[in-house]
């Protein structure tokens, strides 16, 4: 019988770390899908900090974030401290009782990790090509060791958010839409890359420089993503959760078919053209729009939840250029838009959510994350500036910030 | 010992879905490589069609093709159906007895659906550059929710061709060969690129624009490959399922060896240099070629039959340019020809198999996708046209679909 | 009982085939690390070396490798032989006792294999843009069939090194520093790339050419380590051992990001920019420090191993050109100068570790490797030659040894 309960316990454990390992695997998913969207001029940087957010926020939650999301002792502000727990000890784990823990606590801690760096993934498509790297590296600091975890702690911490009944499996609201509302923030304070916008309104399209890049970027994340929900189940040793996680990676996989094949029908209704940058944010969105309930709904409908996600998204992008907000990746209308449809779209399958606890949940992260992020990207503004000059934006933020050209030996058009 | 069959179950399902997850991302591997051996005014749309096909064919295969090739019921043409069947119970998976159940029928499903896509990916590069995008898109449907599954359902499916004795354990012909033969039907259909084949008979090369996307697609086939046939033993929770699927990867892997240095070295004899493209196919066609039986053959054998497969696929590609018959990412040959290897390598190392019976399946498999695709191809031609105009062609394929630049900054020759 | 032992087993093997699948995904890191810090004329060559010393690394490994290493009968030069052994019966499996074998032999050679091919990617990048190819592939097959498994024997394999108490969990020493030790004796005897280095003793940058690539080599190995570092647990089925693999990885992934964020800063101080290759070459060298033991360490102790280890790889890629020792790739600071950290950092947090075991055994590997090498490279060149010409140079490898061009649509410039 310990023996059994061992086994269990590794299952367990092996399962979240190979989860962990797909979900870290789309930082990278992240990195190609902006840097394809960028200028060749802005490439280097931006993979510069993908690359570095992820170990930022790998220390950071470590010190503190972990802490604050998930000790027993948080409230709405919780106590700081630098903790990750006790590893379980083998009479904790054979003692049995529904208390025994079930799979280790460092594959949760790496688990936790590989999210805060997600959320913060998503920040840096949107303010790309303008901003300072060290004000952006400042933020993410902030972001992955307060701002992300507090609102954490909110729901999946076992904080007011969950009483309420706020539903959001994976993280639709809490991960998605949360990174959105982050950028938002930074984006507005910002403003948009010079010529994007014209004198009369007009809006001029800067098209991403590597399509290859960013196709692979899509792949990553779609391959990613089976980790980011299918790990979410939280375990996967008996028959009626492994029904759950095959369950949730099949309505993952037909939420990003849905996505791709709404978004892409929609560009060639509006454009005449199969524009693959939207094929692209389609999956995404289909993507992040079933990551708030994988599970309850059956195969055709998360077939349908991806499929709106995927309109929602090219009227999104837009929108956001009517209003001048300039996003280089679309991300705030790939995980805000679409992120904020998955929230509210679970009563639609899940009769324990109910539309006025989602609401209640995204309108409180929304509204945490975006004046906390304002007053931090407004405080870095402050002390050492946010945005490059723009001579400096004329070079290109590569030779500026990293001195190196992404691209050296290729002639490019000016 | 209820317990014993939930973690078996449980561990049974893991490895599916792992396995799963693995081949999903070959849908990535085929994207890149073929977008690395197309022009660049051909990338994008290359790219809009792997990434897409893949999600035509989840919702394909979920609506009919699943359906189709497994379902009980299923004769040679059996009658169509939405439905994916029910979850297992765990009453159904404990009641014991050989007819238990002993995975998630979610995470058998997730595996199926990403062998169609598979399939369809083959097709892709093949028609390359020049077919129009939604004719392509059109025949994707069809491949994916009825040209495959129905040939699927003869062997995998439990059908006649089962009880012939056909035995192609992850699918060299069901798969590889089918794609081949579909591929092969557009191409004699939509004729080779313009300028491909000169005046006199004279072959001119194209090639492929971007080295370091084809070698990086090779190397997530050759990744996913271990989940391809790796998870086709079906299970892994006793000794002998383990060791088979261990010996499963590690066949798997040499094979890939084999093919690749046996390709590399046959190209450097023939052409005097170490040409990377025959390198890549070569790898490709080793791991095609041990795909119907990755499990009998010794360590060495594995080698022997990747090897063969390699000089098998450099020896087509040339003989498929002699016949003007053009293919730009050599899929016909990997695929088609190194699979019909595979097929009739069986009898060497499984003595279950029967020559008579690999030929019967090769013979039927090629005959009823090469003619079912003809003639949808040839009735997509006459509806919407399967060809872009030449002047189309020569501003590129990207410029006409798509309306975006695959590398819009970089200055190319033209 | 018995049946508890097979699951044992079954989950065991699981574990370390998808261990093994994620260290072969890590020679398509190397692949594209390398290839976009070479020139566009060497990008061709350097993606045929890659993929074709996995391959041999395969064969050789089967063929002799695995027998030297691991063979119950090796002393320092075992006598050679073709052998990967019997696979487990269930019989032996269920003995019982501390004997009885509890994973699969075919997946424990699997996981072999691909350590073996990682150790010769590591060369690759060092000795690239003026190697001849066939020269280097000869080299690989006497690296990964001989070289690399006589001094793996030494310790991993039972021999001397264990019994002196050299302790190197997953081969900081064995596996990276006898890479880099291999190929700082390749580059002796190769010299600098020509334009390099000034008359004056002046140093000339060379930019590599494609920085997504590289980019996406380190996320690509940064995945690929959790299996490097957490298959060489060789366990997961009980806690003790989940618990262990769940350590490693989280360490792993602490450790590279403090060697990636103190690189950063080193960087930025000494150029007063964020120089992408050292941000890059800062998480590689913090998971090359990290192996040597990312099991004891607490996490922010794993953190500081990196952070040191990032610190270290600066300053030795500056120090290794100040010497006009040309490695285009950095692979000897980051395998070799930061292995050599990692290997004496045990003792700190490993008390079953000495500074003594460790030393010695940091200077045998060193010693054989490189004294075995540069006779192995010595020959290569008196019987072919090892560099090609400075006219072939100045036209790249890639169109005198493989024909092709890497981007023959892009202009380049010259």
């Amino acid at each position: 019988m310990e023996d059994l309960v061992q086994i269990k316990y590794a299952l367990d454990t092996f399962y979240f770390l190979v989860c962990a390992v797909l979900v870290m695997w789309m930082a990278c998913g992240f990195a190609m899908l902006e840097a394809g969207l960028v200028r060749t001029k802005s490439t280097t940087e931006i993979l510069a900090k993908n690359i570095s957010l992820f170990a930022i926020a790998s220390v950071m939650y470590l010190l503190v974030g972990y802490y604050i999301m998930y000790s027993s002792d948080n409230g709405i502000l919780p106590s700081l401290g630098m903790l990750i727990g006790d590893e379980h000890s083998l009479a904790d784990v054979t003692a049995g009782g529904d208390e025994a823990p079930y799979y280790s606590s460092r594959a949760d801690f790496f688990f936790q990790i590989v999210f805060a760096g997600a959320c913060m993934s998503i920040v840096s498509g949107a303010v790309a090509e303008r901003m300072k790297l060290w004000a952006f590296l400042g933020f993410a600091v902030i972001m992955t060791g307060f701002i992300y975890p507090i609102q954490g702690s909110w729901s999946w911490g076992g904080g007011w958010l969950s009483e309420l009944g706020y539903s959001d499996y994976a993280g639709s609201g809490i991960v998605h839409m949360a990174g959105a509302a982050a950028a938002l923030a930074g984006v507005l304070l910002l403003g948009p890359r010079s010529g994007k916008y014209g004198p009369g309104g007009q809006i001029n399209a800067i098209p991403g420089s590597n399509m290859p890049l960013s196709t692979l970027g899509i792949f990553i994340l779609w391959m990613g993503w089976f980790g980011f929900n299918g790990g979410s189940e939280l375990k996967i040793s008996d028959v009626e959760s492994a029904n759950n996680v095959a369950q949730v990676m099949v309505n993952t996989n037909l939420s990003a078919a849905g996505g791709l094949l709404a978004a892409m029908a929609t560009a060639r209704v509006l454009f005449g053209k199969t524009d693959l940058t939207m094929v692209l944010n389609g999956a995404l969105a289909g993507l992040v729009a079933i990551t708030a309930d994988p599970l309850s709904p059956s195969a055709p409908g998360a077939l349908l939840i991806g499929a709106v996600g995927g309109v929602i998204v090219v009227l999104s992008v837009l929108g956001l250029d009517r209003l001048k907000i300039d996003d280089p990746a679309g991300a705030i209308s790939a995980h805000g838009s679409a992120g904020i449809w998955g929230v509210l779209a679970v009563p639609l399958s899940n009769a324990e959510a109910s539309l006025v606890g989602q609401l209640i949940g995204v309108i409180s992260i929304f509204a945490w994350v975006f004046v906390a992020s304002l007053l931090v990207w407004g405080l870095i503004t402050v002390v050492i500036g946010i945005r490059i000059s723009p001579e400096e934006e004329y070079l290109g933020v590569d030779a500026v910030e990293c001195g190196l050209e992404a691209y050296p030996e290729f002639t490019l058009k000016k």
